[in-house]
């Protein structure tokens, strides 16, 4: 089974190390990990960006699964690229899979940034009025449910980890899932055929 | 043509007050405006953000378009619902459109609320050393250049307006982009017909 390994990982100082260790961790429960860095592009190109978006989407189209971070980033809600790709993912019918580094509920997360208060009609609004969800969720509802009946149910550690960025405990955790779906997946794969 | 309006215009205060100004102006433009908050969802039940998933997604299915509002969103980047939406909308081959009403580039929205400089290697990062990403684009280039492939480029004003969440100018231009697609996209419908 093929799996996208989708996150704003790309962004780190050590993004290919990390793409690295994530498709030693897939290969060791007997998946393959595809990481977008894998495409070889020349970022000094005008068209680099769209360059980047159809390796990025042919390696999708090529996939059976995928997992994404969903770690808050430079927000309270989760990389727009990575949330992006995890909507493409399911418009396909593809299994979904993903984990937060950070367990934290929804409002707490916006209150880090923004002042949260509750509203006369009792539920929580951010300074400029507009509601801050609050169903007992870490992210917007449309990710975390599609991921309940598309793949697994978010994963994310007790604790926030020391390294946000490069624990991959919660990442394995997501591989494990996909393993165990795999033979399963197969199953079904062959089934549709004629 | 159906089109699904997807934006964090759910979370304003007059929420229902703007679902009805972009149905109306799909309507004077030949098209049928789908808003989430058309769903009747009981928001005291337990599992009212499983429903509202429920009802986005059948709506979505329904639609033959999505015009999304990802004008930035408690942060950088637009709203992760309506990305995840965008997302979704385009892994299902409908036709995709969007707006922003900020115009700011994303180094620019990033520099709003974090630190960003230059790297040894010349490229810019934020106060985490992660990259921030600098194609003179709006936002995460794969929601961007989805437009570009499936819809229409992102439409932007020139300038911010006044009123950053009421302003439906923009809206009104991706809605006239939808219906100048309807056409041809019908005679496309019909030819996929047995």
């Amino acid at each position: 089974m093929k799996i996208y390994l989708a996150g704003p990982d790309v962004f780190l100082p050590d993004a290919m190390e990390i793409g690295r260790r994530k498709a030693a961790i897939c290969a060791r429960h007997g998946l393959t990990g595809l990481y977008p860095l894998d495409n070889a592009i020349d970022l000094t190109a005008v068209d680099a960006s769209l360059a980047i978006f159809k390796g990025n989407e042919t390696m999708m189209d090529s996939a059976d699964a995928i997992i994404a971070n969903l770690t808050p980033f430079r927000g309270p809600s989760a990389d727009a690229g990575t949330v992006y790709e995890l909507g493409y993912m399911a418009g396909r019918g593809k299994l979904c899979f993903a984990y937060s580094n950070d367990p934290t509920l929804y409002p707490e997360r916006v209150a880090r940034s923004h002042t949260v208060t509750k509203a006369d009609g009792g539920h929580l609004i951010d300074h400029d009025g507009l509601t801050v969800e609050d169903f007992g969720l870490p992210d917007n509802l449309m990710m975390i449910h599609a991921l309940d009946l598309r793949g697994a149910r978010l994963v994310m550690p007790r604790q926030r980890p020391v390294n946000l960025w490069h624990d991959l405990a919660s990442f394995e955790a997501c591989v494990a899932l996909a393993a165990d779906r795999a033979p399963t997946f197969r199953a079904d794969s062959k089934a549709d055929r004629p």
